[in-house]
């Protein structure tokens, strides 16, 4: 096993999926050069999907040389160097071995897995086919949203103190209403869980992100508001959770709160984060993505201090360059063609990217015992130690 | 013991304590007839402090007839009809008992008491004293922001349907910096807690207020970032909390998340509170205290959903018709007028006033249910069944 | 005639109306002590109005020692020193001219008055008296809002560097409705005008109370979008404006935009104010009164540049020390406590208060040169040179 | 003359510069038809540029098939079927009115020409052309702001009822600095104007868009704060207005604000625009640019009357449908891609595409009746009858 690409030729991508997310991660490929000149060249060599016809006319729009319908001829294919998962979660594991196995680069969505065991076995799969330079990389794609970024820096640089508190609820509405019907998405034995894979993977991953702190302990409650909705043949059980909370604890002495819902009326892609330091605090929302609100009162005087509106689009600020001038906003899927850009980089100075499966990992295991302290009161858990995680340089 | 109130000379008040609250209280007092002509009248009797060349001034300053320095000999006056305790949470118990056992009409400020004990003697008290006629109030201040009264009426004509969830903050940022000295509310056997007793006992308070539901568990988290300060005598050791979360489940079905802290660096008075329904949502933030955001969706068309901003100022708002034309906002004091109209009112008409003393003590069984979770690594703790509970109706 | 008031007793005020202005006018002589313990002793002496059963009424719930109706006789009372005149613009000339000539000092609502013939006389009478220590000051509350105090201290510091522009508008929306009745307000012989007098009197005084610069010609145009409407005898022509429009550039090379209106649908008491300089720019929202927002990016980043948003309640800021701490917010009502503390603590030192009658006539001209203007097709018209104006220095 | 393309193949587009504008409009054809599968197949065929390096390297990063230095042999091209002209307004003319004339559809980057004679000139090509089914459209990109096409359905519908009052700033802070260096659009024979030109253009063409009303007279005023920049050869004049202020009467009875400036420090993109009718109001902020502020109280009740916060990417909302789920929210560059969607739509059905260059004359007239009335005292000036105009149905 070797990594295949031959650097005189553009590197052959595959997404596999075309429904949301192959949409979204197309977008990405069909775009990358024209912000991002200086990455490898890319070719969108072939879009996978089930359905030949759906998924012909999907690859025909989204820019796709071809279509086809066998992912695993098409992780064999020579042509072929990176391979985007866009799958539901219960099928991570085994497409994106297959793929590590055949050599080729793995960008794959988040989360990692459906489990702890499917994430440990991805781990090993990653770490094999990193020592024959093989990449592989987890979709938080939130991680390139520009303010996120810009809060990590300054939270990196000491801006904000020593980080003690963290608030990060991720509240959409579109389960609210109890008519609203059953979806394949609400069935434990498809989704794996509600919120917590959905929206909490996203949140316990900005907390890694955001802090560099990895979390100790979790105490969590889970709540399913409309325990059956209308199903196709009928009134059907709903078996996940429609909400969720926790309170983490982590290495580095911090306490995060974190609250989740599908049934949060009003709120559209409310994915709010507030990060308090010894020193000054960050916020941010991601329906006003372009900004991030900063507290960090000068020394001297208290007159004029306060919250300050970062319009995040100023050349200098973290992959802004590549877009417009100051003041001309981005969009929620412009994140995904920073991502992209940020593995070519990689893949191109033969650097691992972030974040890794093991950071996934890490992700997946906070999952894991929000549901065990959930199914135990709430009591404290201690998240489990991972024995797996190796030392991955920052590259983002 | 009985009502002593002879209704041809207008109510004499005591207010006892005068730095914050006693000046906060004493306003009150002095404005509430501007504008609540409908009262009954009301006289400034007498305001009482232990340093008597302070309380002379601050009784000159405040507008009271006269000032003392011995509580005891206050309660016992003929011309006193009402005690208002402004003191801090150690004394309440046995000033309010002794005040209500001479007879007089009892407003104490919040929360109730130190611990569960003493709440319920202080609700043993109130009983005793409410056969005779004799009415007692607890000053949670807050039930008096109009905009949180129209988010309870909203709330209570079932404008957001069934409620599920409710998110509330109270974060401020006074401890913040790791400097800042060591105070009497820093030590436990002073204050008897920390944000617990002085942030979360507002909130709790308002999840029942807005919502009309009690709390049947708790799950909490407490925490002391800065544990140890400077104080008169050197380094000192902090035996109180500076933050506290708590996931609390209500016996109406609803779950509600609660976070406070003194070190949310930015945060100056963030009580900010979201109730999400099965039809809609409410929410609001004590530092913009004129406003209410409503988001209840109309059936027919989403295209013009959204949040609405309402500013909480037209005169058929809640306690408005009293203050001035519409868009000329309130104060935070002006929640203080309000409550001694309301307290005035009932005392008129002989109904007992809300929050009672049960009410007082339900917050209390819930903080004491919270510092029991807290310290037993967060497990989920039943509320204590509160038998003292009588049926009190609403009159505010 | 000589400034009567012998500092061995209280000074002793009356107010002069009993409705809206009155109203507030008595809140801020009933509280002033209680929050500035250092002005001189006050007494609320006697409020003055038409109808003596509604004054008598109004009197005993303000808190005055007596009420009367016959302004005249109230003027020249022993133990009245300082006569507040709260009536309509067109009896301010005849009422303030005769308490001067009395030796009373004199606090006048704004506007000044109703023309600028009116406003020279009043400045003549105000001039002739401070010769003999008898003070004047026109009621732009406004002016003692801590968050404006706060942008005007900030433009006095060069912290926005040289004004450039400055864009002002104050929207309400109280006559949008073509079915609101006719008032009073809006037939020209008894108002005056329209928006003119009564919100871009404010614009007005703000431009030069924030920028020290003075408005040197006017282009402006003016608009009655409802020109009947409904009154007691049927309908009947509407004679002011609804809505104004100005651009006015000043002596020091500014230009300000000017906006009034009071049919603009959902705005209520919309004052926002916005001062633009070569470094920086500070703006203002009258709905959110507790709040400034600030823009002065430092040198050498702009990756953390933005608005800041500052909460105007710190112990340090104007006026505040007389309050509540940190983030216990003011409303609207309290400018006008403020202001009468200003105007006691220059009774008391023996100087003249500001905004003078001087500081009156300046904004009476600007608003005769808008109608000027606007009746002459928005030709650029020279605001009067005020011959009367003297030398006054700031004291607020 | 006849238009070119035959519809068996994909239609061929040439766009003629490739720096901001270049990569934006770039950006929108390589998109298109991945979000709006049912427009006609189009085909990159050609960017242009005078430098042949620079436009080759833009040309393959853009997706472009081929690259070229001589706009008049692409125009003449058969496999060109769209010319879009992104080039400096000094060439507007010449341009396009040889693109038409050569049978080519032609889209034409706002603002039509530098002045009215250019543009009166390119409404009679235009008219020409559109006889032989040649068709063509201004680029006021704005249009294509999904909030904003909201806003225009809103007013349309009568949500607001009457229009009064529009206002409307643009407000930028890149020249605020007097040591930002002199460029070429600071230069009058260059630029043609300064903020007129480049911003007021899009406020004048949204106060048509929105209101479908036309201006009747302008009053303006202009400055130019900094009078002198830093050039390659020392000082220069700077011959263009930093910023400008008009007041228009429309038509239909309406009067307009308008503020444009490049010194108002602290605002990046500041395109805010409200309109206020006789019944409602709706507000945007091109800062926030998914989102609509509407207010339309209900008739019954004031009690929940305010301002809706409207996030408009609802599947229903215009052109929301091609894009993200509920809560994604778009970009600036998105409304470009909407732009090519709508052109697009109108060749393939052989309609008339809106902005027309009638459109733009009628915003060339107003700027110019601006720029004459600032030079004569901000006079009132009557905007030039539209002789040209014609009747063109909406399409957008």
């Amino acid at each position: 096993m070797t990594a295949a690409h031959p650097h005189e030729r553009p590197l052959g991508v595959a997404v596999l999926g075309y429904s949301f997310m192959g949409k979204a991660h197309s977008n990405a490929w069909r775009n990358v050069r024209a912000f991002f000149p200086d990455v490898p060249p890319v070719r969108q060599a072939v879009l996978v999907g089930r359905d030949a016809a759906q998924v012909a006319a999907a690859g025909a729009a989204y820019g796709w040389d071809e279509t086809a319908t066998d992912w695993r001829q098409v992780i064999e294919r020579p042509d072929v160097d990176l391979v985007d998962v866009c799958l539901p979660g219960h099928l991570h594991a085994e497409v994106a071995q297959a793929a590590l196995a055949a050599g080729k680069h793995v960008l794959l969505e988040k989360p990692l897995a459906n489990d702890v065991a499917e994430a440990e076995a991805l781990v090993e799969a990653a770490r094999s086919a990193r020592a024959h330079g093989v990449r592989s990389m987890v979709g938080f794609n939130y991680r390139r949203v520009p303010a996120l970024e810009l809060a990590r820096d300054l939270v990196a640089q000491g801006r904000i103190g020593t980080v003690r508190q963290v608030r990060i609820c991720y509240l959409q509405d579109w389960l609210t209403d109890e008519s609203a019907p059953m979806t394949w998405r609400l069935r434990r034995e498809q989704a794996g869980s509600g919120v917590i894979g959905d929206l909490a993977s996203h949140a316990v991953d900005q907390l890694g992100f955001l802090t560099g702190d990895s979390v100790a302990s979790v105490s969590a409650t889970t709540r399913t508001f409309v325990p059956e909705r209308t199903g196709p043949a009928g009134p059907e059980a709903v078996t996940v959770e429609d909400a969720a909370w926790a309170t983490l604890q982590t290495h580095g002495g911090a306490v995060a709160s974190l609250e989740v819902s599908r049934v949060a009326a009003g709120r559209k892609n409310g994915f709010q984060i507030e990060v308090y330091g010894s020193r000054g605090s960050v916020s941010f929302d991601l329906e006003h993505l372009n900004q991030l609100r900063v507290h960090d009162a000068p020394g001297g005087s208290t007159l004029t201090a306060g919250t300050t509106d970062v319009m995040v689009t100023e050349p200098g600020h973290p992959h802004l360059e590549a877009w417009w001038p100051t003041g001309h906003v981005l969009g929620w899927d412009h994140t995904f063609t920073n991502q992209a850009a940020d593995l070519l980089r990689c893949l191109a100075t033969g650097t691992d990217p972030r974040p890794s499966f093991e950071d996934g990992l890490a992700v997946q295991r906070v999952l894991a015992a929000m549901e065990q302290s959930a199914a135990d009161g709430s009591r404290c858990v201690a998240v489990g130690a991972d024995e797996l995680a190796v030392s991955v340089p920052v590259t983002a």
